[in-house]
């Protein structure tokens, strides 16, 4: 079951520009930096209420936020929405209803959740994650 | 000030379609139901918890969501935050700070609230909506 937004994931190409609008100019708190080796970026994410806006600065030309960015520009990259446990028996749902994980198996995501990636052509172009709310 | 996130706005092709995933297999709660004339949209807005998903199925070949179908795909249009009264003082020190409203003056939006959107070009690439919150 869905429980709420857990993040918006914006992809950019300068953090501390974007730290400008978002930190500065909107107000927004800065909640976390972290730097994410598997999937190679670096965030930062500002707290909006109870949702977090992540800002994704590639660190690598094979990043697929960086691929993102060339194809498309900065802007939105993806809705993480925070799922009840366990997460498997919700993605087994999903699979029947035609919605399809990009991984057959959760990672393990920050603070040692369990994440997976739904893919977009499922659902109705949005790149989606899921993350296990415990 | 920013005192959360209003709504997500998703550019759909069919809505029926994207009641399939986000209604039935993500078992989201619709929230109402409405055609925006102004904007050449027909609108469906699902619940999670405290914040909105709004699919937008465009109504005419001349909305500006179908002109950002036919650019990128379905997918992620807008986000909107909701904003503490009165908008226009809050629009103002975001001038001041390199962030651009696209209209001069707010309009009208949903339930009588004043809104206005902002340049992505100012927000790293994100089509960012301002709702006043009274």
């Amino acid at each position: 079951m869905i429980e709420g937004i857990d993040h918006i994931g914006v992809a950019v190409k300068d953090l501390e520009e974007a730290l400008e609008k978002y930190r500065d100019a909107f107000g927004l708190k800065v909640y976390e930096k972290r730097e994410v080796e598997d999937q190679k970026v670096e965030i930062v994410a500002l707290k909006v209420s109870d949702v977090k806006i992540e800002l994704l600065k590639p660190t690598s030309d094979e990043s697929t936020v960086q691929r993102f960015i060339e194809k498309r520009g900065e802007g939105i990259h993806h809705l993480a929405f925070k799922v009840k446990a366990p997460l498997e028996k919700f993605v087994e749902k999903l699979k029947e209803k035609e919605i399809k994980p990009i991984t057959d198996k959760p990672s393990i995501g920050f603070e040692g959740k369990k994440i997976i990636f739904l893919h977009p052509k499922t659902t109705s172009g949005v790149l989606i994650e899921l993350v296990e709310d415990l």
